[in-house]
């Protein structure tokens, strides 16, 4: 199967050689956990190699997750300016109820969905006509828990959840998905974002010894063998990096 | 009672000789945990003595499956070839409503359930049908867990689920399906597919100072005497293998 | 008050000389606990000694319960062959709707429940009907979760509950219903079953780490003093024995 | 605030002098805790220090419950005919719908309730009047658990309760409630019978290192000052006897 | 912020000067904690001290109250006979459905209120109206629970403690309202009493190695600094006294 | 990204420099864990250094809020009168139903929201509209837990804060926004409001050993790196005061 390397110092180490080519992942943490930063390290990582990425935004507006991203040095400016990354702004989405007004605008390579009746289904067909354009490898949407506030009812958010990975997945790009829940919830639910997903990386928050610990854990990853314990990583000055060789609670001693 | 060999490596020792034959036997697991692998492993132990074997896959077009799997050397492609092996993409009921329009087209071995108002009854025809004619002696159905998706309310799913395992045992094969859960949740309530099968098998995976463990718990076998307690697992090259004689948390020591 | 032995090895020495007779126990456990075995054995012990029983099977068909304890060599046939055992097919209560259509068949002491229109009401008095022609003394009904399939709302399930519970107590028979449970689970609610049971035994199934621990505790027995302790048991090549005199965790320790 | 004797041995030293009198005290527990024990060893004493019982049976048809406690060697049958102590046989109450329609029919002092369209308001009615009548000092309702079987539906169930407590306590007679419930459950939620009675008594059952222990513990006693740690209890050859002077957890050490 | 004496031994030391004057503070406890005594503590503190009180009783009748309380030797008749205690007998508001019919009657200081068509409005309304009438400094009302009982809809519940806390606070009095929860519900949930309130007192009954063990925290109390940790009291003959210098398992060694 | 100091002792070192400026906090914690004292702080460090601030307070009038905190001698009046703080009474959203009827008043800075069909949406657009006129550059609503009250239905509850939140971005201040919440409830849900603010800041109180412990964490802050662990913090006689060097148990031993 061929392999893709995630952009995160130490985590092609943990899958044994990067994410499997062409699937759904699935990156799931607490608020703070780095969710973001992940995800468009994985897009920097790839732009930088060459291949076009895309970044579908549902809660901040490009502009203020680039701001957010700044620190970092990824000159994500200089990047989306010569194609190598695409803003999409879907936080649309999240505010108004069924539907929104305003005509689509486009203006660079950022685009704002502001078209007519703007809906989830409408939303996939323009990542996939973006994608297919632009020659994309990588689409990161971040994140999916926004689908929530549209969707309360339960099977109505099923079906737009499953109708909306079968849209990613026939893009044929590499995409990473990002989800907003506590760990202690994780343990305890089916969730069907992991079950739609080929691979699911948990981020870990615990409290140990009243110290905060983050742990990463690839839980899944269908069709590669991979390292499946705990790792510990940080937020560094350069974005996550994860520690391949050491274990969580042993980390927490240094 | 008749026995048949599960296929996994030191399984058969737990079982103190195989699964009973004729049986349906449950896999639970969470995601990552190894439930697709050790069905296919199942089947291919049957396809390599002689055993066919039918696989019908509800959540990944078995293209995927095959993908996914390509690392165990298993040859899947030529156990198909050779009739030994026959996949069901049952993939359509997952992603539509209650039904699916087009008609159903067979390619080699290989069934694709798109048949006018596919159903649940209607797919359980056709695997008693083919069973059948191919003189099927293996049956896997992973996962079962898309029920849940196409019948929200729990009075149909309940139904659904009696329906089909009726189906399956009258077929008169040994039968496995996997259903993905986590394992904290398994202690809290009653699960029909666990009630409904003749034997489950728990794949547990736990989090013991830090380290992730994984344990194979055989809770039931109706009919057979075996070892109940919790063994170490692991996912090798070569598959699933289970250490018989060893203990979970020792295990983890290596 | 009278008292009749409970065929199990080791529980008259828990219970300080078995069941109260012409009462009803309740038996809960979790999935591969050994409800059947126990159930099944008590039924033995007593045809050994003279009394006829009964066994209705509520998920099972007879066929493949006798197979599935065959290996304890308990000469089933034969016990049924010369009346000291009796059949009773009641499946077809859990897999349809209301009711089912087909009428009764006798084949020997096997009554088949296909009568038209079954209902938990016809089925308990065809047990006491039965019961009375042929001298039953034990009566076992294996498991009563099923009623819980057949009654999804609570409130008709508990009034089904109660009138079974009742027609049973008027056949004047010591009665053992098994009842699939967790023990977690039976850490929190109210159940009906153990309440309107004259007496429970528990067969607790826990994890002492990482090793499998299995105990039983008598919860409750009206009428008689007993030891309460939880006692450690084995499903061995002879059926359920009880260690009455070791406890549970020093038993795991051998 | 005058004091009567409980009549359970130990138990007026955890109370520094018995319950206060015509109080309603709630005995809880879980099922096999001893609460029928208690409940009718409170009523003996009584009756042999002179003050006339009544045993309103909800669940156990009195001839069942004199046969259960048989082996204390109370000699109820003799107290009832000497008129120290009556029965009411209530079950009509749990197995009927909202009405049984036999006319009542008193055989001694044993009162069976089967007059027209019996109600809780007309049971409780004639507790009052028989308690009037017979000069009742004391009054067991053993179980209030029933009443959640009659009444489904909260807010009736909790009318109900409200309404059969207040008859209760305008009879001016000592009363004890029994109610079966888990002490783990008690430790979640507020609890009605709890709420409407002056005292609690709680029997607890716990495992502690794989033993089963059980403490007594008296929650709450309005109007006198008690001793409210948990202390030991056994249900021994003279019914139920509480060891004041000891803990819990020494106890199990013996 | 002015302050006011609480009355109870121990208390104004971890308030650093006793409550603000003119909040209303809720005290919170499981049953048999001492929530009553407590409430009614408070007030005779105040008595002595020349304010007069007024004490609402929403489950007990004023006479019951008395008499419970009657051990510690507060002379509630006498500070009732010199009206610095008023008692209002809102037990009516528990037992009835939404209204009741009686008129008012008032006998000495006491006040029956079956006023026709009382209400938590119109009790609010008098509480105000006699509270101005008798110059009251310090308002009790015990416990606020029953109004779950009259309230079973969640919104119209939410709805009357609102108004209810508004109607205390609008008295200028100093005010305290007790509710029966466990602290391990304590532990789960928004509490609307707690947010209502502008301090909330915690009484929590712990099981601490097999010993009850009572302890109290003074969780919130706006506009003073306080000790907030766990101090141990105890229910003694002269009422409740807090150790405030005391840690609550140190204590429990002695 | 520029940085605001936080005016609180101590937590501009743990967030290396302040809260980013125009973003929206969320303050998180028990009753009694300082939200107010800390919102609070938050104004008056920005209005001392010359940031004008503006204080909607949903729960607590103006008058009241100031009497509480005057202990902290900030000197909240003179600040008003100078124009550094604008007191908004929002108080009348969480009293009556949907709407209120009285027109809006204002004296001094201070605002009465009392104008007719008073909805979130209007207060929304005046705390937009004051923020304008009054160049105010920190705004702080305490707290948002009042929306709970007045949207008992969780789509609709939904709805207003993804509304309200937007409008308080759209004014272009720093926000800094409080709500009432467990942090053992924390651990088990998604909470929209932690999801929708750009930066989390968490106030635990736990109980360690019987002692009650506070420590403050920054779970989230978009945009910058900052110290992620729990710190001890306490309510000093000059307001909260963080321990950025000190670990929270080892802060218990003091």
């Amino acid at each position: 199967m061929d392999r893709i390397s995630t952009g995160i110092k130490g985590l092609d180490e943990v899958l044994r050689g990067g994410f499997p080519k062409g699937r759904t992942i699935l990156v799931v943490g607490s608020p703070g956990s780095g969710k973001t930063t992940f995800a468009m390290q994985f897009l920097v990582g790839g732009a930088k190699a060459g291949d076009p990425g895309l970044y579908a935004s549902f809660d901040q507006k490009p502009e203020w997750v680039k701001l957010d991203l700044a620190s970092f040095g990824w000159e994500l400016d200089s990047l989306e300016q010569s194609g190598k990354l695409t803003f999409i702004d879907a936080t649309a989405l999240k505010r108004r109820g069924q539907r929104v007004m305003e005509p689509e605008t486009r203006v660079g390579s950022q685009v704002s969905l502001q078209i007519p009746e703007l809906t989830l289904p409408s939303l996939a067909r323009m990542i996939g006509r973006i994608a297919a354009e632009e020659g994309t490898q990588r689409i990161v949407v971040d994140p999916v828990t926004s689908l929530m506030l549209r969707y309360p009812e339960e099977v109505k958010r099923r079906r737009a959840l499953l109708h909306f990975f079968d849209a990613l997945e026939s893009t044929g790009c590499s995409c990473l998905v990002t989800s907003e829940m506590r760990t202690s919830e994780l343990e305890r639910k089916f969730q069907l974002e992991e079950y739609l997903s080929q691979g699911v990386v948990l981020l870990h928050t615990m409290i140990h010894n009243g110290s905060i610990v983050r742990g990463l854990q690839v839980e899944k990853m269908r069709g590669i063998s991979h390292d499946d314990q705990l790792r510990p990583y940080q937020i560094t000055q350069a974005g996550i990096e994860v520690y391949p060789k050491d274990k969580v609670f042993e980390a927490t001693l240094r």
